[in-house]
């Protein structure tokens, strides 16, 4: 499909290729553009039929946007404006330059330019910032038939007709009633008795996790959302609620990987961001792990006494890196997904303790017969005496290691979030850092006195 | 209101707490039934008027739903049953014991016992396992009226009415027409005319992964499903794709932490569970450690000769395993969202490789400053023949190890996706374990070449 619409660009078949793209999602015209020419873009985009092309601009990315916008004439750029939904403009005024940004302004009438630099002054993870301000409200004392009058009135602009919502004259929300109610009921029911009063909302400035939360937790297709003085101010719909879902779990993952949060797509962020983006942890990190060396420099002397010892460093370090990140991770994500809270804290400490301490028996247990096999039984070069009590120090520290790190991994995050941080950065490289240094101490103090070195 | 609620049924004040309960959200109120005590439990939830008793049922935890369905008689079942969605009785039946799931079975009439038996038998990651078979069937030859009779009647039985579809007498499918296109045509347009044809739509067996990710592409409310021979067998609505997007996210989180997956939440998973979701992978990478500490071991000699080395080995591992881990996460993520394919190899190592120079350049310069600063300047014992080596060596490991983990980072990720294996498991812990042997070697043999031991 995608290499016959480009074969008709390329042999400008425009009339065949305007009917093959009108019965094309927009959503796949937009994947499609991605690989056309940029010279052809701007006659592509012009033989599209308005509403399809405002659709497609909305599906487009902002560097492409970009290019279009420049070489739109004011008249073209007008009649796709008029057509986009008021969330959409306000996203892409977001992502253009300030000269462009004006310029989509300047082509806007009085008041949708109001609607959007009300809905541009929101903060950014607000909900205020995802909302749009085209919905269906109806009024207490209209009947149903009024309803659908209203609907089939203002419908055409609105991005969901399917749940309409209920407000009196200075705007504050009474309830809510979805389209199902109003065509499974007999046509001169009055809407105030038939509306939904229990009615859950947000407000402008919550976080948009929270309320995307909600969007998963009830299963709505569109919340709304009022002023302080809960007036209704806009609705927020499903398909952004998934946006905000997805954004927020790729951000988790990249803090977690000790990145900072970026909101392009991997090819769209040039080389210099993606290092702006990781070199402060990587460096945070780097200079942290001074310490271990530092710790490792002060029984310098006790090391070269028993070489043997250093070899296990790595196993001992990585193990109790992962033993961390396990419970740190899962308890992270158990954090976001609103499973856990700061009130859990001590059931998670006992749940952790108990899963660390089965953990660490077998480990040690395991590292306690694999070493003892491989010195003992197939190398042969097993003194009684030195070596067993060396294995016995590697596998004291394992088990110590494992549910210190265990402990760390699940307290840090929870504390993370009281404070105020967000718990996401107490992820596997921190947790790391930390628990590495802690697994030093105890191995050579360990060995230190069984060792008597 | 939670307190309220508890109050009124410790007083038992029934007709009061039925009032007050019947204007929440069931989800809300599954949330409050988890701290009522178990023997009212019964008999609040029968004061429930019976359609909000079965979407409250809908929303519980698996273990209170058995315990409900223990406790309900025959005829109170079929009661609950007669009013919930069949995926969700299907979803019920997954989680239940067998004689549990036996005589929700047997409370069902045959038609729809046929039907849940049907749904039971698809794959558990399938498109199938999530859809629901009650949906608005249209034809092609009936008017907007008719339609609007066919949604009257079948309407309050089907999870959604907003998106129609239209099907020939074999089910073929042939078109959609949502609601908002019904009401604004007159009521005689003929609905073959004003269908949309080009449909997209998922098959069965189809990845339930893939089809959460056309939600998020495309901002559906609901997609079809057909079968092999392209007849409508069920529609899947956008509240259970935010249920997959989630559920997908956690299952990479959890692969990236070196977790087995689980599909229930945090306090739900005993800890015997979650020791044999973690224990698997903690092994392996403890045995796989073994080579770290085989190259060290084979080093022993030359390091006790330089023990300052020693030192070096936590600060050298760690950088290392933090950079590779950035690239794979950043490159997991990216896959899985659909940004990144197997032809895109060259680009993204191309890109990483820039990335890791700049990284790597900043790191060592940093390093080699610090070094030489705390060495030379602060403490005077800097002896320049010797240790400006030394740090040489320690930065010049720095730079290699940056690029090599970055290298490995993104390609691992990419190959297993091509080989067929989970990229998510080509995260951070088995990245470091690989990167940690990598900047062993690099640094002994640099530091054999440099410092002559």
């Amino acid at each position: 499909m995608q290499q016959m619409i480009l074969d008709l660009i390329e042999e400008k078949k425009f009339s065949k290729l305007r009917s093959l793209l009108d019965n094309l999602n927009p959503a796949d015209i937009a994947t499609i553009l991605v690989e056309v020419d940029e010279k052809d873009l701007p006659i592509v985009f012009r033989i599209l039929p308005k509403e399809l092309a405002a659709e497609v601009f909305s599906y487009l990315e902002s560097d492409m946007q970009q290019f279009l916008i420049e070489k739109l004439s004011d008249t073209e750029l007008k009649i796709v404006l008029d057509e986009l939904y008021l969330d959409d403009t306000v996203d892409i005024i977001e992502e253009m330059p300030a000269n462009i940004a004006k310029r989509i302004l300047s082509q806007s009438d009085a008041n949708t330019r109001k609607k959007i630099n009300q809905l541009l002054a929101y903060p950014e993870d607000s909900a205020g910032s995802i909302m749009t301000t085209e919905y269906i409200d109806l009024k207490k004392n209209m009947t149903v038939d009024d309803a659908f009058d209203r609907i089939r009135k203002i419908g055409f602009d609105t991005e969901t007709i399917y749940t309409c919502y209920v407000i009196d004259r200075s705007r504050h929300l009474l309830g809510m009633v979805s389209l199902k109610d109003l065509l499974l009921n007999p046509k001169d029911c009055i809407i105030g008795d038939i509306m939904e009063e229990n009615v859950i909302f947000a407000n402008t400035l919550d976080d948009k996790e929270d309320v995307a939360g909600q969007f998963e937790k009830y299963d709505f297709m569109a919340l709304p959302v009022v002023d302080k003085e809960n007036r209704l101010v806009g609705i927020i719909t499903v398909d952004d609620a998934i946006d905000v879902i997805q954004e927020e779990a790729t951000e988790d993952i990249e803090k977690m990987a000790a990145i900072l949060p970026s909101d392009k797509t991997y090819f769209k962020t040039g080389v210099f961001s993606t290092f702006k983006s990781r070199i402060p942890w990587l460096m945070l990190l780097m200079i942290s792990a001074t310490f271990t060396g530092a710790i490792i420099s002060s029984f310098e002397h006790k090391l070269t006494a028993i070489p043997a010892l250093i070899a296990f460093i790595p196993m001992l370090m990585d193990t109790g890196g992962n033993s961390g990140s396990q419970s740190s991770v899962t308890i992270i994500r158990a954090i976001s997904l609103g499973d856990i809270e700061f009130s859990d804290i001590f059931k998670v400490i006992w749940k952790e303790l108990r899963v660390a301490f089965c953990c660490s028996i077998t480990l040690a247990s395991v590292s306690f017969i694999k070493l003892w096999l491989v010195d003992y039984l197939i190398f042969h070069t097993f003194d009684p005496g030195r070596q067993m009590l060396e294995i016995l120090v590697v596998c004291i520290t394992l088990f110590i290691t494992i549910i210190v790190a265990k402990f760390v991994g699940c307290v840090l995050p929870i504390l993370a979030k009281k404070i105020g941080f967000d718990p996401a950065v107490m992820a596997s490289p921190f947790i790391t850092t930390i628990v590495d240094a802690i697994a030093l101490l105890v191995y050579f103090r360990i060995a230190v006195a069984v060792l008597g070195i």
